[in-house]
């Protein structure tokens, strides 16, 4: 009988411990104030969000305009205003406290960096939490395809471009999008990879020809980091989470949160939970 | 009683016309010599397929090929040697007679385009039917895709690439592949939608830069007709089914039988049926 019994030096406390979600121990970290940088390598394999935080009267408009425009803004959860709990996306996630660093924007300019917004709260907020490329990107990275800002060490170019979003109420402005340089066999199977994946921007909105999406010079990105493009590839462009941000502030509302760049919400689900077949 | 019994003006003979397979009505028509050309259109959704006929000795060479080149090469069944039905693709399939046009070829030349093969038929016979691009063209309309050459009613673009076939026993040779241009969104549309169609060559192998894989001029193919290519479009290429017949002819086989172009087998599978997922 006592075979079957567990080990007396496994306590129910050190399970526990050994079975914690690696994104649970990660806002922990956060929470506890000893995580406050970015997050990039994190709780590997689990999905990573974008923060934006918005008064109720404008929630309603942002959630149509993430409604209309998916591919930029993949919604992974939305919260009960006033409510600080996002219990869909992990165990005890408290997005007053388990993001490492967060942006405080008042009538759209940046006016602190704080390191948890629980003096910030009220109860008209309500929290949006966005998906990432992160996600895609290991799928991509796993499927055998190199990628060049990791490659490089650097931040994935960003361009403004003028393929329009779908406005909604106050909401509107130009898409943003990333772009990862590939050599055309690695574009097919990238647009394979990234379709299973739609709550995270999926496949790309566009291949080659920048001219025709707006992009003058593709070279001088705005946002991120230009990087190499070799002789026999392509550009290969995605939605990006950057343009929700940009239009939430074009319209510079009162009172905004957001993650700070890099610093995002780290959540239990897995990446490989996210494939839609 | 009598309400739930069939009206008498159905006849059992009379259901069995109604419900009979369009492929198998196809195949009848070439079977009584009533269809004696192309088969573009006939039976539209229902899967058509290209006919390869070797000897025993060579067949299990050509097995091997294709199963290592299965986008080129995807094989939709195999007969037995000397048996010239293959039921897998439909009810009553005598390959011998339901192909509207067949090819003789002997030590690799053309010898013959009969309307049926019966007094060539021998013993050693291993038949193949290969996919074709028909299937996932239909799919391709119905995404909503422009395919240029259907508009413009010419052949499809095929050209010889550098792209390697894998050989096997004494089949080798490069891959041919076919050319569809089209807008960049549509691009990662045609990659999403012909990825589901693996055993009709699925996805394409390569898009833009044609000088990557041995295109010298786009505007002179190797095989079909030449056809308009816009400023805002990429070429788009798919490996095709002239690959394993061109593969075959090379070694000028003793003895070979096919279809004459573009009078394929119709089989009763419907091509949404080849659907992946």
């Amino acid at each position: 009988m006592n075979d079957l019994s567990l080990p007396k030096a496994v306590s129910r406390a050190a399970l526990s411990a050994q079975t914690i979600n690696p994104g649970h121990k990660a806002r922990l970290r956060s929470r506890n104030g000893e995580a406050r940088g970015h997050t990039a390598g994190v709780a590997p394999g689990n999905v990573q969000g974008n923060l934006m935080v918005l008064p109720k009267d404008l929630a309603s408009d942002f959630l149509l305009f993430c409604q209309r425009n998916p591919r930029p803004c993949p919604i992974l959860a939305v919260s009960e205003p006033g409510n600080p709990m996002l219990p869909s996306l992990g165990e005890d996630v408290d997005i007053r406290y388990d993001i490492p660093r967060y942006r405080v924007y008042k009538d759209g300019v940046l006016v602190d960096e704080p390191y948890d917004i629980a003096s910030q709260w009220r109860d008209d907020l309500v929290s949006f939490v966005l998906g990432c490329s992160f996600s895609f990107e290991q799928a991509l990275v796993e499927a055998g395809i190199p990628l060049r800002h990791i490659e490089e060490q650097r931040t994935v170019p960003m361009y403004r471009t003028n393929i329009a979003t779908t406005p909604a109420g106050v909401f509107h402005g130009p898409m943003v999008v990333s772009m990862r340089p590939m050599r055309p066999a690695d574009i097919v199977r990238a647009v394979q990879v990234t379709s299973r994946f739609p709550s995270v921007h999926g496949a790309p909105v566009h291949i080659g020809m920048p001219h025709l999406i707006g992009i003058q010079d593709i070279n001088k990105p705005d946002f991120g980091e230009s990087i190499t493009i070799h002789d026999d590839e392509m550009p290969v462009f995605w939605a990006c989470g950057v343009t929700p941000q940009s239009v939430a502030m074009a319209m510079k509302p009162a009172f905004c949160l957001t993650h700070a760049p890099g610093s995002m919400l780290v959540t239990d689900l897995t990446n490989n939970s996210l494939a839609s077949f």
